[in-house]
């Protein structure tokens, strides 16, 4: 028997979501071109209201205005790309990320969701005219690793820079302030400390970003487009100490004993059980002690450990869930510290409010993924976007996580490159069909 | 109506273990002059192999001497006090215990047992002659703090002195060796290197050590004498880790973390359950994690903890509880990194054997406290004694405890004087008659 001829393939239909080809090779190069331009010999590093975030900031202006996109430079040095549409009464549809990198950091956080955004653009530009604005905003200082506070350009945006931020010094250069280091980009800090509104929340329909995800879930579930369901808020308690009472480690019994780690381990074990039941019910959470020490002043093998320092913190989409985990923290630690005779401290707790997606754009997305046939998973983001600074402003929002292995933050990011154009195809759609599903 | 006339108590019958009213003033005028001699502004300090040590000794040994009481000194240095007996041929009861302090320590650490057997053979210098020789021994370096090993001076006693240790330096005065420490305070540490027995342990029909309690326990239960039934071994791993798996705080979801922290708080609280239901078994058991630390260098409370580093040590009387525990920790350790995704290191494991006191010496002494009216409780120690060195040598063994508050090794050690002259008097009884309850 001879083998049966090969059958021809029908060919493909172009799916509504993909990227043509020169604009994918046109994203390829900017990344390289990032790649180049910005390596510090170990990772990328673009300091935020630094001269390499600026750079790259007109690398993409040089880039959308010779496609004939319109670029503004607004009082906080963040760039608007635009690509005005037939009717100026609709609120523009908008997208955005930043360009600044952590020190030594890759060259995907924040530089992925600017590219997919300019794509959205440019493929748009080719076609023929929108009834609606879009945009694209390309924002200063995301990162909290230089002036110890995020979503600068973002914050300004909506008049909610504190002017306080302006005498913050850079963490790796204690001479220079944020101030400085935003007047020597090119922004008016002097409008951005009267708290003047950049844009008004209700010029947008809605805000999308692609971001690459920072944690593991894509990579172990093997899916390439996340859609983010909120952004975490978390509540934390930096210094809390459990106290009990130093002790001869041989000759106290346990009935006498104070023990400092044992109680702090009792609590680690109780709220570890209460998450687990938690995440059963279907609660977002994540909890965290990832400090936990004993005195390397006082503390000693054969001594029972009178005091352990620990950091608490967890985070969840739900602030409720926040409020319910703190409560059962508090419980938890008043049956341990009677039933093992030691105290606790908590200290302070400090809150960041969760930011949520919009549910109609979130199933919008899921929408536009099960169509084109696209494996996709829906997921919190741990991590903090300029994306919950818009939602939080009142302006729809919605996040295209992009598969991402080994975390961000570090020059090992490995996003793959048809993943990324999966993801800004979904963003694109996101763009172009999301402000009828918020109905604005 | 008048009040009833108050009747007249009857006379007290004197205890067959009372102290006589000048011997107690004796050992109070002792306690004080050492007090003063040897206080450092903070607390007492007496040197292993030191000039306070020595000092120390010829102040007993005067009042020895000045009683009619033999004097002589070994070849390590230590006093052996005699009152002879008329029957050579039988082996000596003997008792002792240690003049050295560890720096800024209390009076009573040591001293007490000194006292308490001078005491006990001036009590018998009073009375007819005895056919049996009562020994007592002053021993030397008991405390690991100058020298980091302890019972040079009953090691040296059974030529178990390892003659490394003349070349260990005082951790102090890193200029001093032990050596050189001993040759200075009239040692011959040639003989000693030599590992020459200074005493036959069949020499000896018994040995008994009085010292205060370095625990809790006895104030707790509100007993003045304690019974020792053994001095706890112990098993240790001082470099004991676990291992997990750095991650984002906030993006990394619980079925993909290996959390350091939990593993090794999970341990702890496995052990603790495991202690408790071993102690409900009657075992004898105290388990200390005294360092429990994540890495300063990198820990971070936005940050899933990747190590966590801790000491491990369990002390008992019972060589098969040490070993059954081992086993535990060890099938413990296996079963949460299975389940936690995370791996133990416990490193070596350093094993030092307990000593059990005659338990015929024991029961003697339980009848002797019962027959005088004395409250007291049996207890392991969990500290370590010369004793220790005379059971593993092959002398029957018994210690006697005297209340004590506030531990030891700190100047704040408080033992009432009248709880020192009840546990004086069972001292005295047990070496008396304890050669009868051993049969030697």
């Amino acid at each position: 028997m001879r083998p049966p001829l090969p059958l021809p393939l029908p060919a493909a239909d172009p799916s509504p979501l993909a990227t043509a080809p020169d604009l994918a090779a046109l994203a390829r190069g900017l990344f390289d071109a990032l790649r180049d331009a910005h390596h510090d010999g170990i990772g990328i590093t673009r300091q935020t209201y630094g001269a390499g975030e600026t750079a790259a900031m007109r690398r993409i202006a040089r880039v959308a205005e010779e496609a004939g996109l319109g670029c503004a430079w607004d009082a906080a040095g963040n760039l608007r790309v635009s690509l005005p549409g037939t009717d100026p009464s609709l609120p523009a549809a908008a997208c955005g990320s930043h360009l600044d990198s952590v020190p030594q950091g890759g060259n995907f956080d924040g530089a992925a969701g600017v590219i997919a955004g300019l794509l959205a653009l440019l493929h748009a530009r080719r076609g023929p005219p929108l009834p609606r604005t879009l945009l694209l905003f390309v924002l200063r200082g995301e990162e909290s690793a230089w002036f110890g506070r995020p979503y600068l350009g973002s914050s300004a945006l909506f008049g909610q820079f504190d002017p306080a931020w302006l005498d913050l010094p850079c963490l790796q250069d204690p001479a220079l302030t944020l101030g400085a280091a935003m007047r020597r980009e090119g922004a008016d800090t002097e409008a951005i400390a009267a708290r003047r509104r950049l844009l008004d929340p209700a010029a947008l329909s809605h805000f999308v970003e692609l971001h690459i995800e920072q944690g593991p879930v894509m990579v172990a579930r093997g899916v390439p487009v996340g859609l983010v369901s909120g952004i975490r808020g978390n509540h934390r308690h930096p210094g809390a100490r459990c106290i009990g009472e130093a002790a001869h480690s041989g000759a106290v019994p346990r009935w006498l004993r104070r023990d400092a780690v044992l109680g702090a381990a009792d609590l680690a074990m109780r709220l570890d059980a209460s998450w687990r039941a938690l995440l059963e019910r279907g609660e977002d959470l994540v909890m965290t002690m990832g400090i936990f020490t004993t005195d390397p002043k006082e503390h000693a093998m054969t001594r029972v450990p009178g005091e352990v320092r620990f950091a608490l913190e967890y985070r969840s989409e739900s602030e409720r869930t926040l409020d319910e985990f703190l409560a059962l923290t508090e419980a938890e630690a008043a049956a341990i510290a009677r039933e093992r005779r030691v105290r606790f401290e908590l200290g302070p707790g400090v809150r960041t409010a969760p930011a949520v997606m919009d549910a109609r754009l979130l199933a919008h997305a899921r929408g536009l993924c099960t169509a084109a046939g696209i494996a996709h998973e829906v997921l919190a983001s741990g991590a903090g976007h300029d994306a919950a600074i818009f939602a939080n402003a009142g302006v729809p929002a919605a996040m295209v996580f992009v598969r991402n292995e080994h975390g961000s933050h570090n020059p090992r990011e490995a996003m793959d490159f048809d993943d990324f154009l999966l993801a800004a195809g979904v963003l694109r759609a996101l763009l172009l069909t999301g402000a009828e599903a918020v109905g604005r």
